[in-house]
Protein backbone atom coordinates (compact mmCIF):
# COMPACT_ATOMS: atom_id res chain seq x y z
CA UNK A 1 0.00 0.00 0.00
CA UNK A 2 1.27 3.24 -0.91
CA UNK A 3 0.84 5.13 2.28
CA UNK A 4 3.24 2.42 4.32
CA UNK A 5 5.88 2.64 1.43
CA UNK A 6 5.71 6.27 1.96
CA UNK A 7 6.14 6.35 5.17
CA UNK A 8 9.40 3.83 4.88
CA UNK A 9 10.81 6.36 1.87
CA UNK A 10 10.42 9.05 4.65
CA UNK A 11 11.53 7.77 7.82
CA UNK A 12 12.57 4.54 7.38
CA UNK A 13 16.35 3.86 7.37
CA UNK A 14 19.00 0.80 6.31
CA UNK A 15 21.58 0.13 8.30
CA UNK A 16 24.18 -2.89 7.71
CA UNK A 17 23.03 -6.73 8.37
CA UNK A 18 19.66 -6.02 6.03
CA UNK A 19 18.32 -3.81 9.06
CA UNK A 20 15.40 -1.75 8.21
CA UNK A 21 15.06 0.59 10.92
CA UNK A 22 11.49 2.06 11.52
CA UNK A 23 11.52 2.84 15.37
CA UNK A 24 10.27 6.24 14.91
CA UNK A 25 7.01 5.15 13.82
CA UNK A 26 6.29 1.36 13.96
CA UNK A 27 8.44 -0.24 16.23
CA UNK A 28 9.63 1.80 19.60
CA UNK A 29 8.03 5.11 19.05
CA UNK A 30 4.73 4.38 16.99
CA UNK A 31 2.79 6.98 15.26
CA UNK A 32 -0.84 5.80 16.39
CA UNK A 33 -2.45 7.40 13.72
CA UNK A 34 -0.43 5.33 11.16
CA UNK A 35 -1.36 2.46 13.32
CA UNK A 36 -5.30 2.85 12.32
CA UNK A 37 -4.63 3.14 8.88
CA UNK A 38 -2.83 -0.55 9.27
CA UNK A 39 -6.24 -1.60 11.13
CA UNK A 40 -8.23 -0.09 8.80
CA UNK A 41 -6.44 -1.70 5.36
CA UNK A 42 -6.42 -5.62 7.17
CA UNK A 43 -10.27 -4.76 7.87
CA UNK A 44 -11.46 -3.82 4.09
CA UNK A 45 -9.10 -7.29 2.98
CA UNK A 46 -10.24 -9.26 5.84
CA UNK A 47 -13.37 -8.17 7.12
CA UNK A 48 -15.38 -10.69 5.26
CA UNK A 49 -13.75 -14.14 6.84
CA UNK A 50 -15.43 -14.12 10.06
CA UNK A 51 -12.45 -13.39 12.30
CA UNK A 52 -13.12 -13.78 16.15
CA UNK A 53 -9.57 -13.11 17.28
CA UNK A 54 -6.06 -11.13 16.42
CA UNK A 55 -3.54 -12.95 17.35
CA UNK A 56 -0.27 -11.15 17.70
CA UNK A 57 2.74 -11.64 19.34
CA UNK A 58 4.70 -9.45 22.34
CA UNK A 59 5.32 -6.61 22.23
CA UNK A 60 5.23 -4.37 18.98
CA UNK A 61 3.07 -6.55 17.37
CA UNK A 62 0.01 -5.76 20.29
CA UNK A 63 0.19 -2.19 19.13
CA UNK A 64 -0.53 -3.32 15.55
CA UNK A 65 -2.99 -5.84 17.13
CA UNK A 66 -4.82 -3.29 18.99
CA UNK A 67 -5.73 -0.70 16.24
CA UNK A 68 -7.36 -3.43 14.17
CA UNK A 69 -9.25 -5.40 16.33
CA UNK A 70 -10.39 -1.41 17.17
CA UNK A 71 -12.11 -2.06 13.62
CA UNK A 72 -13.09 -5.79 13.99
CA UNK A 73 -14.82 -5.29 17.06
CA UNK A 74 -12.67 -8.51 18.46
CA UNK A 75 -10.48 -9.16 21.34
CA UNK A 76 -6.59 -9.57 20.84
CA UNK A 77 -4.51 -12.40 22.10
CA UNK A 78 -0.67 -12.18 22.24
CA UNK A 79 1.73 -14.56 22.50
CA UNK A 80 4.36 -13.93 25.70
CA UNK A 81 7.87 -14.63 25.04
CA UNK A 82 8.95 -15.60 28.38
CA UNK A 83 6.52 -17.42 30.90
CA UNK A 84 5.45 -15.59 33.75
CA UNK A 85 4.28 -16.80 37.47
CA UNK A 86 1.21 -15.75 36.60
CA UNK A 87 0.26 -17.42 33.63
CA UNK A 88 -0.61 -20.67 34.96
CA UNK A 89 -3.24 -23.87 33.63
CA UNK A 90 -2.14 -25.15 30.30
CA UNK A 91 -0.46 -23.47 27.38
CA UNK A 92 0.30 -23.91 23.87
CA UNK A 93 4.11 -23.55 23.47
CA UNK A 94 6.23 -23.04 20.35
CA UNK A 95 10.09 -22.34 20.01
CA UNK A 96 10.84 -19.04 17.85
CA UNK A 97 14.33 -17.65 17.41
CA UNK A 98 14.26 -13.79 17.08
CA UNK A 99 17.00 -13.26 14.97
CA UNK A 100 16.87 -9.47 15.87
CA UNK A 101 17.57 -10.77 19.25
CA UNK A 102 19.99 -13.30 18.77
CA UNK A 103 18.53 -15.75 21.08
CA UNK A 104 15.49 -18.56 21.09
CA UNK A 105 12.31 -17.37 22.29
CA UNK A 106 9.69 -19.76 23.82
CA UNK A 107 5.86 -18.34 22.88
CA UNK A 108 3.32 -19.09 25.16
CA UNK A 109 -0.25 -18.80 25.25
CA UNK A 110 -2.99 -19.97 27.66
CA UNK A 111 -5.10 -22.22 26.44
CA UNK A 112 -8.04 -20.93 27.43
CA UNK A 113 -7.82 -17.70 24.46
CA UNK A 114 -7.94 -19.76 21.37
CA UNK A 115 -10.02 -22.99 20.30
CA UNK A 116 -10.93 -24.84 17.80
CA UNK A 117 -14.25 -21.95 17.35
CA UNK A 118 -11.75 -19.57 16.69
CA UNK A 119 -11.40 -17.77 12.47
CA UNK A 120 -7.81 -16.17 13.35
CA UNK A 121 -6.58 -13.06 11.68
CA UNK A 122 -2.37 -12.92 12.72
CA UNK A 123 -0.71 -9.88 12.42
CA UNK A 124 3.11 -8.38 13.11
CA UNK A 125 4.91 -5.76 12.43
CA UNK A 126 7.47 -7.77 10.40
CA UNK A 127 7.82 -10.61 8.28
CA UNK A 128 11.08 -11.71 7.54
CA UNK A 129 12.21 -15.35 7.85
CA UNK A 130 9.13 -15.59 8.62
CA UNK A 131 9.90 -17.68 12.25
CA UNK A 132 7.54 -15.31 14.83
CA UNK A 133 4.38 -15.94 12.55
CA UNK A 134 4.86 -19.83 11.88
CA UNK A 135 5.28 -19.61 15.92
CA UNK A 136 1.96 -18.01 15.95
CA UNK A 137 0.66 -20.53 13.06
CA UNK A 138 1.85 -23.78 15.28
CA UNK A 139 0.11 -22.38 18.52
CA UNK A 140 -2.90 -22.44 16.13
CA UNK A 141 -2.48 -25.71 14.36
CA UNK A 142 -2.20 -27.05 18.45
CA UNK A 143 -5.50 -25.36 19.73
CA UNK A 144 -7.09 -26.41 16.33
CA UNK A 145 -7.85 -22.92 14.90
CA UNK A 146 -8.29 -21.76 11.89
CA UNK A 147 -6.08 -19.06 10.50
CA UNK A 148 -8.17 -17.11 7.90
CA UNK A 149 -5.39 -14.46 7.28
CA UNK A 150 -2.46 -12.84 7.53
CA UNK A 151 -1.52 -9.43 8.00
CA UNK A 152 2.10 -7.73 8.11
CA UNK A 153 2.94 -3.89 8.08
CA UNK A 154 6.72 -4.80 6.62
CA UNK A 155 8.05 -7.67 4.54
CA UNK A 156 11.33 -8.25 3.66
CA UNK A 157 10.58 -9.88 0.26
CA UNK A 158 14.35 -10.34 0.31
CA UNK A 159 13.81 -13.22 3.17
CA UNK A 160 11.97 -16.75 2.29
CA UNK A 161 8.86 -15.84 5.15
CA UNK A 162 6.87 -14.51 2.71
CA UNK A 163 6.70 -16.31 -0.13
CA UNK A 164 6.87 -19.47 1.80
CA UNK A 165 3.31 -18.55 3.39
CA UNK A 166 2.11 -17.98 -0.02
CA UNK A 167 3.50 -20.89 -1.62
CA UNK A 168 1.65 -22.87 1.73
CA UNK A 169 -1.67 -21.35 0.55
CA UNK A 170 -1.87 -18.61 3.18
CA UNK A 171 -3.69 -15.56 2.98
CA UNK A 172 -0.92 -12.93 3.34
CA UNK A 173 -1.29 -8.85 3.21
CA UNK A 174 2.07 -7.17 3.65
CA UNK A 175 1.28 -3.53 3.27
CA UNK A 176 4.50 -2.86 2.47
CA UNK A 177 7.23 -5.56 0.63
CA UNK A 178 10.32 -4.41 0.41
CA UNK A 179 12.75 -6.47 -2.70
CA UNK A 180 15.80 -4.61 -2.56
CA UNK A 181 17.31 -2.18 0.27
CA UNK A 182 20.42 -0.26 0.23
CA UNK A 183 21.79 3.05 1.82
CA UNK A 184 20.96 4.99 -1.09
CA UNK A 185 17.41 3.13 -2.40
CA UNK A 186 14.79 1.01 -1.33
CA UNK A 187 12.70 -1.14 -4.11
CA UNK A 188 9.00 -2.10 -3.37
CA UNK A 189 7.51 -5.24 -4.48
CA UNK A 190 4.40 -4.36 -7.03
CA UNK A 191 1.31 -5.21 -6.01
CA UNK A 192 -0.01 -8.13 -7.40
CA UNK B 1 -14.18 4.33 38.00
CA UNK B 2 -16.78 1.96 38.17
CA UNK B 3 -16.52 -0.08 34.90
CA UNK B 4 -12.75 -1.16 35.68
CA UNK B 5 -14.03 -2.27 39.31
CA UNK B 6 -17.13 -3.91 37.93
CA UNK B 7 -14.73 -6.36 34.87
CA UNK B 8 -12.44 -7.07 38.31
CA UNK B 9 -15.18 -8.11 40.08
CA UNK B 10 -16.88 -9.83 37.13
CA UNK B 11 -13.62 -11.63 35.58
CA UNK B 12 -10.62 -11.07 38.31
CA UNK B 13 -9.43 -14.30 39.73
CA UNK B 14 -7.12 -13.82 42.97
CA UNK B 15 -4.77 -15.89 43.15
CA UNK B 16 -1.79 -17.19 46.39
CA UNK B 17 0.67 -14.29 46.53
CA UNK B 18 -1.57 -11.32 46.20
CA UNK B 19 -1.90 -12.39 42.29
CA UNK B 20 -5.10 -10.81 40.96
CA UNK B 21 -5.28 -12.43 36.89
CA UNK B 22 -6.93 -10.09 34.67
CA UNK B 23 -5.52 -11.81 31.76
CA UNK B 24 -8.67 -12.31 30.08
CA UNK B 25 -9.24 -8.93 29.63
CA UNK B 26 -6.35 -6.50 30.57
CA UNK B 27 -2.78 -8.88 29.70
CA UNK B 28 -3.34 -11.78 28.03
CA UNK B 29 -6.44 -11.35 26.18
CA UNK B 30 -6.97 -7.78 25.72
CA UNK B 31 -11.03 -6.60 25.71
CA UNK B 32 -10.26 -3.62 23.32
CA UNK B 33 -13.58 -2.03 23.96
CA UNK B 34 -12.73 -1.67 27.63
CA UNK B 35 -9.44 -0.35 26.44
CA UNK B 36 -10.95 2.00 24.20
CA UNK B 37 -12.86 3.22 27.78
CA UNK B 38 -9.42 3.43 30.03
CA UNK B 39 -7.99 5.68 26.40
CA UNK B 40 -11.21 7.63 26.92
CA UNK B 41 -10.95 8.19 30.95
CA UNK B 42 -6.86 8.94 30.91
CA UNK B 43 -8.08 11.75 28.09
CA UNK B 44 -10.83 13.08 30.08
CA UNK B 45 -8.71 13.31 33.48
CA UNK B 46 -5.27 14.52 31.54
CA UNK B 47 -6.78 16.96 28.32
CA UNK B 48 -5.59 19.93 29.40
CA UNK B 49 -2.16 19.11 30.11
CA UNK B 50 -0.21 19.59 26.88
CA UNK B 51 0.32 15.68 26.67
CA UNK B 52 3.14 15.30 23.26
CA UNK B 53 3.97 11.61 23.98
CA UNK B 54 2.33 8.49 25.97
CA UNK B 55 5.41 6.60 27.77
CA UNK B 56 4.92 3.11 28.74
CA UNK B 57 6.27 -0.06 28.81
CA UNK B 58 6.60 -3.17 26.68
CA UNK B 59 4.41 -5.55 26.81
CA UNK B 60 0.73 -5.27 28.09
CA UNK B 61 1.69 -1.58 28.69
CA UNK B 62 1.58 -0.60 24.98
CA UNK B 63 -2.01 -1.54 24.49
CA UNK B 64 -3.38 1.40 26.57
CA UNK B 65 -1.07 3.72 25.47
CA UNK B 66 -2.13 3.28 22.04
CA UNK B 67 -5.74 3.36 22.86
CA UNK B 68 -4.81 6.67 24.94
CA UNK B 69 -2.78 7.81 21.63
CA UNK B 70 -5.88 7.42 19.94
CA UNK B 71 -7.38 10.08 22.18
CA UNK B 72 -4.78 12.58 22.42
CA UNK B 73 -3.37 12.60 18.96
CA UNK B 74 -0.05 12.07 20.31
CA UNK B 75 2.79 8.92 19.41
CA UNK B 76 2.98 6.89 21.90
CA UNK B 77 6.85 5.86 22.87
CA UNK B 78 7.44 2.42 24.86
CA UNK B 79 10.06 1.55 26.73
CA UNK B 80 12.53 -1.94 25.83
CA UNK B 81 13.27 -4.68 28.73
CA UNK B 82 16.33 -5.90 26.63
CA UNK B 83 18.60 -4.30 24.46
CA UNK B 84 18.08 -4.76 20.99
CA UNK B 85 20.50 -5.24 18.07
CA UNK B 86 18.28 -2.90 16.50
CA UNK B 87 18.84 -0.28 18.70
CA UNK B 88 21.95 2.19 18.51
CA UNK B 89 22.80 5.50 19.57
CA UNK B 90 22.32 6.94 22.81
CA UNK B 91 19.94 5.52 25.42
CA UNK B 92 18.42 6.07 28.48
CA UNK B 93 18.10 3.05 30.88
CA UNK B 94 16.90 2.37 33.72
CA UNK B 95 16.96 -0.94 35.92
CA UNK B 96 13.55 -2.04 37.31
CA UNK B 97 12.79 -5.27 39.05
CA UNK B 98 9.91 -7.22 37.73
CA UNK B 99 8.20 -8.86 40.90
CA UNK B 100 5.92 -10.57 38.12
CA UNK B 101 8.72 -12.35 36.57
CA UNK B 102 11.17 -12.32 39.40
CA UNK B 103 14.22 -10.96 37.54
CA UNK B 104 16.11 -7.01 37.20
CA UNK B 105 15.54 -5.78 33.68
CA UNK B 106 17.39 -2.93 32.05
CA UNK B 107 14.52 -0.17 30.35
CA UNK B 108 15.78 1.29 27.76
CA UNK B 109 14.55 4.21 25.21
CA UNK B 110 15.90 5.91 22.67
CA UNK B 111 16.95 9.33 23.57
CA UNK B 112 15.92 10.79 20.21
CA UNK B 113 12.19 10.03 20.64
CA UNK B 114 12.33 11.68 24.51
CA UNK B 115 13.28 15.46 25.23
CA UNK B 116 13.38 18.47 27.30
CA UNK B 117 10.60 19.90 25.28
CA UNK B 118 8.48 17.03 25.74
CA UNK B 119 4.77 16.79 28.28
CA UNK B 120 4.95 13.07 29.05
CA UNK B 121 1.78 11.14 30.32
CA UNK B 122 3.11 7.47 31.55
CA UNK B 123 0.46 4.68 31.55
CA UNK B 124 0.55 1.16 32.93
CA UNK B 125 -2.31 -1.89 33.21
CA UNK B 126 -0.81 -2.44 36.84
CA UNK B 127 0.85 -0.52 40.17
CA UNK B 128 1.77 -1.94 42.51
CA UNK B 129 4.90 -1.35 44.26
CA UNK B 130 5.71 0.82 41.76
CA UNK B 131 8.84 -0.06 40.07
CA UNK B 132 8.27 -0.15 36.41
CA UNK B 133 6.82 3.64 36.65
CA UNK B 134 9.86 4.55 38.62
CA UNK B 135 11.64 3.85 35.52
CA UNK B 136 9.99 5.39 33.40
CA UNK B 137 10.20 8.46 35.66
CA UNK B 138 13.87 8.20 36.17
CA UNK B 139 13.77 8.08 31.97
CA UNK B 140 11.82 11.12 31.69
CA UNK B 141 14.55 13.40 34.46
CA UNK B 142 17.28 11.61 32.44
CA UNK B 143 15.59 13.43 29.29
CA UNK B 144 14.66 16.56 31.26
CA UNK B 145 10.72 15.56 29.85
CA UNK B 146 8.16 17.14 32.45
CA UNK B 147 5.58 14.05 33.93
CA UNK B 148 1.97 15.76 33.66
CA UNK B 149 0.28 12.77 35.02
CA UNK B 150 0.67 9.21 35.12
CA UNK B 151 -2.32 6.81 34.03
CA UNK B 152 -3.10 3.50 35.59
CA UNK B 153 -5.33 0.44 34.92
CA UNK B 154 -5.38 -1.35 38.46
CA UNK B 155 -3.51 -0.19 41.63
CA UNK B 156 -2.74 -2.36 44.27
CA UNK B 157 -3.63 0.03 46.62
CA UNK B 158 -2.53 -2.72 49.82
CA UNK B 159 1.54 -1.93 48.29
CA UNK B 160 3.14 1.35 48.52
CA UNK B 161 3.56 2.05 44.65
CA UNK B 162 0.43 4.67 44.36
CA UNK B 163 0.35 6.21 47.28
CA UNK B 164 4.35 7.12 47.52
CA UNK B 165 3.66 8.43 43.96
CA UNK B 166 0.55 11.03 45.81
CA UNK B 167 3.05 11.91 48.50
CA UNK B 168 5.57 12.98 45.82
CA UNK B 169 2.82 15.17 44.62
CA UNK B 170 2.25 13.63 40.78
CA UNK B 171 -1.02 13.48 39.63
CA UNK B 172 -2.18 9.81 39.65
CA UNK B 173 -5.53 8.23 38.14
CA UNK B 174 -5.91 4.75 39.36
CA UNK B 175 -9.18 3.75 37.34
CA UNK B 176 -9.51 1.28 40.85
CA UNK B 177 -7.60 0.91 43.69
CA UNK B 178 -7.58 -2.86 45.16
CA UNK B 179 -7.04 -1.93 48.66
CA UNK B 180 -8.02 -5.66 50.07
CA UNK B 181 -8.50 -9.28 48.37
CA UNK B 182 -8.95 -12.60 49.14
CA UNK B 183 -11.16 -15.84 47.18
CA UNK B 184 -14.01 -14.32 48.59
CA UNK B 185 -14.06 -10.86 47.96
CA UNK B 186 -11.97 -7.44 46.32
CA UNK B 187 -12.17 -4.16 48.03
CA UNK B 188 -12.31 -1.33 46.23
CA UNK B 189 -10.60 2.34 48.07
CA UNK B 190 -13.64 4.64 47.21
CA UNK B 191 -13.09 7.70 45.23
CA UNK B 192 -11.42 10.87 46.97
Amino acid sequence: MKFMEDRILKDGQVRPGNILKVDSFLNHQLDVKLLNEVGKAFYERFKDKGVTKILTVEASGIAIACMTANYFGTPVVFAKKSKSRNLDGDLYTSVVHSFTYGIDNTVTLSKKFLGADDKVLIVDDFLANGKAVNGLLDICRQAGAEVVGIGIAIEKGFQRGGDDLRERGYDLLSLAVVDEMSDTRIVFRKEA
